[in-house]
């Protein structure tokens, strides 16, 4: 709630859009406190199944952008009138948005879905970052890079995901030739926001580089296109190239149309869009080189500043700018953490430990960590992987997948529960290592995210790393990692490190170190690492080939 | 239940001792028809956690040998009144037992926990199979073995069970020298029931061999047992040794009271005693080289007899007329079957499936099997090894433990089951492959025990072997072997071979190999191989690491 001296301080909003709802959060300038936030749910949620009756193939995942403007409508009054305050004080608004998703837009910013002509049709649609029916045109654009021998394909551990632009554009040309013919630009939705808030389309220096393959100023070559695709050969002069915005710049000012949606006085500054992700390091007040945050949720995406340009194996991207500007912004990612342990509990434990869940009040996960918990490093008998839906850094490989070792009959849910938790700070440990082997220091590890309210794991990680963890003050990172943006675009601080230093929120060696833990998952990290290599470097490519099976065998069952 | 003919004809009696308890079946010897069966439990079933309120230590098993008297006193007239007869056309009776399962007793034969000063001491008890708390002797005794190249130890693939006769009886030396000094015997239980029917102690031949390392007509050396320890010396002299009685032959005939206690008339001929599994080949007509008899439980024991003596890798034992004179026995063994599959639906199958097993009235495994069966091979894209129990053949290897790979959100829990079912399988084709590969050859595989209800198991072994499956007639497939020897033991057939035709019984082609399945395990079972001699030859020892980790911890915690 606000204090007095709130309602007359200049105010900043922060927007930050998820993948089922956006949440807007009202933030002091003066020191970032958040006088009250709201949540709007996406009328449409996730189009995966059916659009206007018609199935989609697999692996879609769609959009409608009208919701998006909902959430304007919607979740910043409402949190204006949570935090108690008019939009009178409001001086700037940031937002941040899942990536990479995608619209195809005609030259006002129109989605192409909302015309007529294309209303039932799946491509004209946001593509939301997790539609994976473009991996047959990301593996082309991989090979093609590594046979071409382009050289921006290191600067993404060697491989460009299915969810990107390239491949999600270049899936629209190959399956939809009249949508991508009638789109004027294919937009990053953090773009297409802004755009809808100040009447300018500018692309943001984030997505641009991580999702959009900007390096040294250029994208890739019309020749390397049209060795994809003749008809590809104008993608980036026709469909994607745009002027760029830094982050913490203005993007422009807020319209009166959009100043009426929210309830913000009409004028007021815009910062260019944002990356969930990335906006949470200055949310965290870790925008100097060396202080990596790993936002910890169903995945996790670590985000981190080097002062240089290194090239680290199997990171996700490294972008000039990319997360502040002047600073090279590393990214690397595991693919699955909170998931799998979503789908331990939902799938592999048995009806005692629901049945006592439920009668101690506590979720099956807390009842878990607390019997987890009172085991000894190495009590349980087990090692995982943690490689449910692939592995992201630094093998970068999606065919991988899970596996436990050392299951005896008595072993228990606790024990895998645990295997399982310990199995993704070792992957966590493979990353910052391979950093620090490649010469870009790791010097802080800052955690958020929902899966920091685990202490079990907590420790776990700050055992496994053998460093101190950081934990941020906030927890809606993203949101306030936006309003600080937008202060900086507002003018109120001179660039995002100073608004950090002040907004910003992080509470430091929240987790030490245990010795005796340390050592013990030393040793335990050792028999990880042989496994890692053994399984997941081509030693026995067994992974690979049970997936390859388990397709074969679908189709032979479905046909 | 009987026809009239059958109350004029000649009956014999079957008995089987398992681990809870005992069976007793009246089998016609014209043709092994049974006639009737019953039931006797254990009154003080398995002792594992305390001794008249006295606390015993971890891995104890223990059992009291009056039990065994009440099988008989009950069993066996309960089973002739279900079969409708009285004992007087009974010739003879037969029986086996769980082994090594051993007893210590005075020279009439009478078990020193039954002797007053004894009655307290844990030591006095019978020894039950499972007693696994004479692991550090049974290192010692196969560490000696080993490095004085006794010949004998090769016949048992090179380890000498905790579980066995020397072991145990060692413990007992080291732990319980007066109870040793007071013993006059260590017998097997196998013996010690046919010596309270008969008033004659006679060691059977194949416990001799199997369990006492009775090979080439001698026992382990004076020499290597003092080297041992220096008391053990006589072990062998004082405690062990004895005439052997040949398998089918009569140890003697039935006292007045064994009579009294049974129904049966006094002075029929009672068979030399037996172990379940090996007196199971002849009930399924099993008895000539090459059939081998896979006997499916909570673990599996397979028994065969072969023309040669060959020195088979990583094997239970090899043993002169150890399923039926004049041939050579094998056994080998997997240490976790139906167990594991038991592990899984009570420790990893989340509440959703046992209230839908609830709701159609069938059990968790049966539904997982219901589930498991409508898929493809390869369909689930695991690969699971066998080894929660570790692995007796061919690997011999306690501290071996199970692994799960190729886990993804998608996987539930029938695809782990089915993983499960088939990891159980290869292990089958290992053992049948190495006995092969040593000129041993395995021209049928007949199945027996408790599993043979589970279809879809018995198809998957059908086709991972790539043989047809035989099944045994019989549900009481140790009781009937049991009678069967008891007719040859009265002299009904001229020998076990001769019985077997007559009475064992078995379907043959009851599963046969689905040629595209046997393709899809050719593949899979190159990659249960891979895993197999990965984690289990040496290359990474990661299992046994871990549960010497897991030792540690626990000891650690206890402290």
């Amino acid at each position: 709630m606000a204090d007095m001296l709130a309602l007359t301080e200049p105010l900043v909003v922060g927007v930050d859009f998820g993948t089922l709802s956006g949440r807007a959060v009202v933030v002091r300038v003066r020191d970032g406190a958040e006088l009250g936030s709201a949540v709007f749910e996406y009328p449409h949620a996730v189009v995966e199944d059916a659009l206007h009756g018609r199935q989609l193939p697999p692996d879609w995942a769609l959009q409608v952008p009208s919701d998006y403007v909902d959430v304007l409508r919607n979740a910043v009054p409402n949190a204006l009138e949570a935090a108690g305050v008019s939009g009178e004080n409001v001086i700037g608004i940031g937002t941040d948005f899942t990536a990479c998703t995608m619209i195809p837009v005609t030259a006002d910013g129109t989605p192409l879905c909302e015309l007529t002509e294309f209303h039932a049709e799946p491509h004209a649609y946001v593509k939301l970052w997790k539609h994976h029916a473009a991996q047959g045109q990301a593996d082309r654009i991989t090979d093609l890079a590594r046979i071409r021998g382009e050289k921006w394909l290191a600067r993404y551990g060697g491989l460009i995901s299915s969810e990107w632009e390239f491949a999600k554009g270049l899936q629209i040309l190959e399956e939809a030739p009249e949508v991508y013919a009638a789109m004027w630009r294919f937009v990053e939705a953090a773009d297409w926001i802004v755009w809808q808030l100040t009447g300018n389309y500018v692309r943001n220096a984030c997505t641009a580089g991580y999702k959009g393959i900007h390096q040294d100023g250029a994208y890739p070559s019309a020749d390397y296109l049209r060795e994809l695709n003749p008809r590809f050969e104008r993608f980036v002069t026709d469909k994607l190239a745009h002027p760029l915005g830094q982050l913490g710049d203005a993007a422009g000012r807020l319209t009166a149309e959009a100043a009426a949606w929210t309830g913000l006085p009409a004028g007021i500054a815009v910062s260019v869009g944002n990356v969930d992700a990335h906006v949470t390091a200055p949310a965290a007040q870790a925008v100097e080189p060396g202080q990596l945050v790993a936002i910890m949720g169903t995945s996790t995406c670590h985000v981190m500043n080097g002062a240089e340009l290194r090239e680290v194996p199997g990171m996700c991207g490294v972008v000039e700018g990319g997360i502040v500007p002047g600073l090279w912004g590393y990214e690397a990612g595991q693919s699955g953490v909170g998931d799998i342990f979503g789908w331990f509990v939902d799938h592999g434990v048995p009806p005692e430990y629901h049945d006592r869940a439920r009668e101690l009040g506590v979720s099956v996960h807390e009842l878990l960590t607390g019997l987890a918990a009172q085991q000894e490093v190495g009590e349980h008998g087990l090692i995982a992987l943690d490689w449910h839906s692939g592995n992201r850094s630094v093998l970068v490989d999606h065919e991988l997948s899970g596996l436990v070792v050392g299951q005896t009959l008595a072993t228990r849910a606790e024990d895998t529960y645990r295997a399982l938790l310990e199995a993704t700070a070792f992957g966590t440990r493979v990353i910052v290592d391979t950093f620090i082997d490649a010469q870009v220091p790791v010097t802080e590890f800052v955690v958020a995210g929902g899966l920091i309210r685990n202490p079990l794991l907590m420790q776990i990680y700050a055992d496994v790393l053998d460093m101190p963890l950081s934990v941020i003050g906030s927890s809606n990172g993203p949101a306030l990692g936006s309003a600080i943006h937008a202060a900086v675009a507002a003018g109120a601080y001179p660039d995002i490190r100073a608004a950090a230093a002040a907004m910003g929120s992080v509470e430091r060696d929240v987790y030490l170190p245990i010795p005796a833990n340390v050592a013990g998952y030393e040793e335990l990290f050792t028999e990880y690492l042989t496994l890692h290599d053994y399984f997941g470097r081509g030693v026995n490519e067994v992974m690979r080939r049970l997936k390859e099976r388990r397709r074969n065998a679908r189709k032979g069952r479905d046909q």
